[in-house]
């Protein structure tokens, strides 16, 4: 049982982006062929997704065997276990087939549901955001660091990031574009890149909707761990997905949920 | 006058990219104090932006005394020259200060009006896209090589990227709406980043509004030279700014335009 209560050390989080990115990096920028999940809309899935998830899942198997894992791309093994890890190998597919580097692979482990470890990594930049029970931190250009959120607690001050408005519904769209007309400066197309730079001090907001678990898991302790909150918009637990906001301060997230609550 | 027909070499275009990224790169994701320059609206521009561009003037200079040149941030010198640089030591400021690797640095060079050799450098991540009489380059992760847009003939099989539609006024957001509508896939977040994307054959088309020559002279050449267009909407000459339209294909290019003549 005691293997059931390792952490993942920094050294695992480095093994689990190397083995993504030899299957996710020689495959970006190259065409390559893309699934439509859904017939209706536009839910590409290549087979960098495939084979990463592949490549992670083994690497967890190896380390954890005891553990369970939950992926976006091959469903759930063990899921009735106290510990789960939860794989996206490619968030943000969009950017992924359009060249841009702001995809990242998503990797998560819980503990009885809750979000206890988790990194996000971009193998084009070299850049690997991770946390651990013993804080948040970033290696990539520039150097090793700890992350730490800034210290905004006024809309008008933040910077606000989301994946595109357009993925809000008509009710939702009314109540995020409240928090957008409130803000410094909006950016769009940033998927978990965005919480990477909250948890870097760089923005101070995110907020999206209709998430799966495997969008946010894996990014739930990076922001925590840097000092920020991340809940649902009702300000419950986020590990479930759904309609989620990160921000950078307790004051500054009380302010963005007032409007999301409408 | 020998000295006024020389053609920018690959290797001067790596050395403004140098001297640019020694001035910006260190300022990237440091925080560091922002101007407004304009008081209504957010139009940032960072110690960066004024380091990066005298570096590259004293390159022009040096290389190319008999000039001119036009910069964002210092205006003009020898502008009634034949031979005149043409400088955006940031384009995407909102990128730069949100820490997202998207913003790039522009330098282009035109002969009597006309852009015929331009780079776009991006030194977070190790790229550099440019342009002379011979062809369009890429260098940096994944090695070197000639750029080709792909050949998207139809708006329904294209990627559109934008900046974002909140820049475009009620007018011409309802003719962009109707192209986004008739794509396959909208990208948002992009300033410069996108046209190399359409010159790497990543994306289909680019579509923006009220840009500067600054930020579009130098990504001529490289999506020209890539075998793809840039025009204003009107179909016009784009080096001096205005509604601008890049687009991989005639076809691609017609298509869109009918739409945004409205």
């Amino acid at each position: 049982m005691n293997a059931m209560l390792q952490e993942p050390t920094p050294e695992f989080m480095r093994q689990v982006a190397a083995a993504a990115a030899a299957e996710t990096l020689p495959r970006f920028r190259q065409g390559g062929d893309i699934i439509n999940k859904r017939e209706a809309g536009f839910d590409p899935v290549t087979e960098a997704d495939r084979a990463a998830e592949q490549a992670i899942r083994r690497l967890i198997r190896e380390s954890f065997p005891d553990h369970g894992i939950v992926g976006e791309e091959f469903g759930v093994e063990n899921g009735d276990r106290s510990h789960v890890w939860v794989i996206d190998p490619i968030d943000g597919t969009r950017a992924f087939i359009s060249g841009l580097p702001l995809w990242g692979t998503l990797v998560g482990l819980t503990i009885d549901g809750s979000a206890v470890a988790g990194m996000m990594s971009q193998p084009f930049t070299g850049e690997l955001y991770y946390a651990n029970a013993s804080g948040a931190y970033y290696e990539g250009p520039g150097g090793a660091r700890r992350l730490a959120v800034r210290r905004t607690t006024a809309l008008r001050d933040a910077t606000l990031c989301t994946t595109t408005p357009g993925l809000f519904d008509g009710r939702r769209r009314a109540l995020y574009d409240r928090v957008e007309e409130a803000v410094r400066l909006p950016r769009y197309g940033t998927d978990c890149y965005a919480y990477a730079m909250l948890a870097a001090g760089h923005v101070d907001l995110v907020i999206e909707c209709g998430l799966q678990p495997y969008d946010i898991v894996a990014l739930i302790p990076i922001v925590e761990k840097a000092g920020g909150l991340v809940t649902t918009w009702e300000g419950g637990a986020a590990e479930a997905g759904g309609d989620i906001i990160a921000a950078a301060t307790p004051e500054l997230h009380a302010r963005a949920l007032e409007f999301l609550q409408g």
